[in-house]
């Protein structure tokens, strides 16, 4: 089977010039990116990247397995899924969703869907759970083939908690005695507050596994459970997944992907183009980009480096749409400060063509006439990427032999792994989120949490009134 | 009626230090902006800037009263609306669909749904295409109770044209020599190749008024006739336009909050800070910030100044959401490199709440429950807004007193006149997208148009076959 490929010849100075990097340097530092495979060698051996393990057995058979047993426990009971996370514990769920399914599956019919409706909640916003709630409510009035999925490890995230805590609620009062029959929960297996929920109410249950962060937890069961109830093969994802671990361990980056991709995309921040396009041209890819964001954002934007130096170290990913944002953003991406590197992601051969029809007679659009949209797409890419390189900024495409799940895997393990390299290469820890808990603290003292109260205060203090406010009496 | 209100105080060094601007550099700033007032009144006198004349008559009138019959024209008669169109004759239809209708829109049945179902196609991946058409034959089988609106001022534009071409042939075959009832056209008045078309064939068909420019037309027929269609207050929409335009034509910047917000994200530019984030703490927003990110982006981008300097100005947008985004993007924002802004946008009080209920007996978790979803939901976004001051990183807030038609009309004459300020303030043209050409030149000699095959060989000489490709044989 083909892989993924990375063609990255619009980064070199061959192609944009002095903005590209010199073929001279790429080779002068590949010792140290063989360096850098050897430690990520040594920290995978030391447990350290547990996200690896994920399509191997053992980890995979678990897994797999677990899920399929619940998956067949639940065929044909329930006609809405509605998960609950947010972060790690959802942006994957939407993307293999979005990926591969179709754009109006939750419209399709009972029976013709392949599994059901599907709703990932990932905030506290009130409209977004209550609309959803409404439309469950009136598709199913006593909510008995409603299934509702609560992903979280510890359960204390405040954003899952209250989502979870609501439906629970609402399930009761539905269903009664019955209620924790349509809760399935993936959470720790061994402590914490939704362990403990899970144990004394008995819902069914799936591990998050052992040394897994969340934005490298969706080859899990946390993305892998609603993929397969919606009917997405994820052995598929699984292959995919692990059959790009031998190319990205390559020690020579000119044949590792991940490398390639970490190295490229580093050393442009290095020189004053850290914000990162990643630019599908395909609609079912554009959630990828999602998930993209927050695994380049969150495992990099480190202020510290491993010896504790400030570095305020970091890339910002920004995700774009291609044909759409050719009417959007590329006016800026060409014109604007060259400081972006364009990430596309094209795919060969999609699973589904058309044909735009002969029949108008019109000159000017007779070109289209006759000719597959897919090719249509294929030249709007193509002459972006053209007129990107006219104006010297640095582009690289990676393609998809075809839209599957196989592909999907490999796209997730591509840049994870490229996400490990990257974490070295800028000295930092790539694992964990230390800016994250300060939000979470003060969003506790503000909700009154015992033992928090310290941070109402110095909210208060830092924010203060503000008189900075047009209208002022607003 | 209260306003949208702007509190810009997390901009200023007494709250983030030497990263915010000096107060006294912003009164010393006063002058300037006020003549920047004079030359946007002058712009407005010789019609430069036509779009700020669509919220009062004469372009009002006639145009909703266009729309209105239109609309009653159609009333009962269509389940699905297929919008077809790209960039700035997508993304507004997209932003106001999504804020002014529930998640759920397009899953409510007929009947308790205020109009038909809204698919906006911005893009040529057959598969997106294919799939609504499909989903559309299923319901609808002879295609009547389906109507196509093609939005393309010129007619030219590749994408629209061939879905247009597509979804022409499509009615055709259904509905025989009745299809032409089945679309409706907005379009130029007077020329063009869609003109053309639609006066052949007979379409109904609503304009797109002269000078307005595709990013700035979203308060024309552009954007209004399939919210109307959808059952939204378009009057409102253009209440709350109107309503923006005096207080954003004010000389005082401390009291013109379109000027001021200008004024601070082109002063961040200057001072290392180009990465523009719109954040809104409300999923029905946030594809409001796709449309802000084609107008700022497409606006602001600038290779060459008015006197035709190199400049390569322009700032980048980029959406994120709130609270969903703390759990992926805010560690970058807080540890990262120092080089964006944050512009929150937040609703004081949402049209629908919910509140956790209470029972659930853990005690981690009391501080969440009896509380409503709208006080988590603030609560969330003034802690991350104390955790970016910490962190030094300027931010602001434009939060709207309710959710409704009228104040996302502010929001957006709000940042149309803001784009019309910024572009004054980088000296640029803020109106015209210079960089867009080359790309679909390209298309159309990638494509065989006739006369464009001198980019075909251009294309090929550029881009060539690539070695820098991994694997090789890929």
């Amino acid at each position: 089977m083909p892989d993924l490929v990375l063609d990255y010849a619009n980064c070199l100075s061959d192609r944009i010039g002095d903005e590209g990097l010199d073929p001279a340097h790429l080779e002068a530092s590949l010792s140290a990116v063989a360096e850098h495979g050897e430690e990520l060698d040594a920290m995978r051996a030391a447990g350290e990247t547990a996200y690896r393990d994920l399509p191997f057995d053992p980890a995979r058979s678990a897994h797999t397995k677990a899920i399929r047993r619940l998956v067949d426990d639940c065929a044909g009971t329930y006609d809405t899924l509605i998960v609950l996370g947010i972060g790690g514990s959802a942006l994957g769920n939407i993307a293999l969703q979005n990926a591969l399914n179709p754009v109006t599956y939750n419209l399709l019919p009972d029976g013709i869907r392949p599994g059901p409706r599907l709703f990932v909640v990932d905030n506290v916003d009130p409209m977004l759970l209550g609309d959803i709630l409404d439309f469950a409510e009136t598709v199913d009035p006593g909510l008995s083939r409603t299934l509702v999925n609560v992903i979280s490890k510890s359960g204390e995230t405040a954003e899952t908690a209250a989502q979870f805590i609501t439906m629970r609620d609402v399930l009761i009062n539905s269903l009664g005695d019955n209620a924790h029959r349509n809760i399935i929960a993936i959470t720790d297996p061994s402590r914490g507050t939704m362990r403990s929920i899970v144990d004394a109410e008995g819902y069914r249950n799936l591990p998050v596994p052992d040394g897994v962060g969340g934005r490298f937890s969706v080859l899990s069961p946390v993305g892998l459970f609603s993929a397969a109830m919606c009917g997405i093969d994820i052995e598929a994802l699984l292959d995919g997944a692990a059959s790009m671990d031998a190319p990205c361990s390559r020690r020579d980056m000119t044949s590792n992907p991940a490398a390639m991709l970490a190295f490229l995309l580093i050393e442009f921040t290095k020189r004053g183009k850290p914000n990162h396009v990643l630019m599908p041209y395909c609609n079912a890819l554009y959630s990828l980009a999602d998930w993209y964001r927050q695994i380049w954002a969150e495992s990099l934007g480190k202020q510290v480096d491993r010896q504790g130096n400030e570095v305020f170290a970091g890339a910002t990913p920004i995700k774009a749409l291609g044909t759409t944002d050719q009417h959007s953003q590329v006016q800026l991406y060409r014109e604007g400060p060259n400081d972006k590197v364009i990430g596309f992601v094209d795919v060969r051969k999609l699973p589904r063509d058309l044909t735009i029809p002969t029949g108008l007679d019109v000159e000017n659009l007779k070109y289209l006439q006759g000719v597959s949209f897919t090719t249509l797409l294929a030249a709007e890419k193509r002459a972006t990427e053209y007129a990107l390189v006219e104006s010297k900024r640095p582009n690289f495409t990676i393609t998809f032999p075809t839209l599957d799940a196989y592909y999907v895997g490999q796209f997730i393990a591509l840049w994870e792994i490229a996400t490990s390299y990257a974490g070295l290469m800028l000295n930092i820890n790539a694992y964990d989120q230390p800016a994250v808990e300060l939000g979470k603290q003060a969003t506790f003292g503000l909700m009154g949490r015992p033992g928090y109260e310290e941070f109402n205060t110095k909210v208060a203090d830092t924010l203060g009134p503000s008189d900075r406010v047009i209208p002022r009496n607003g």
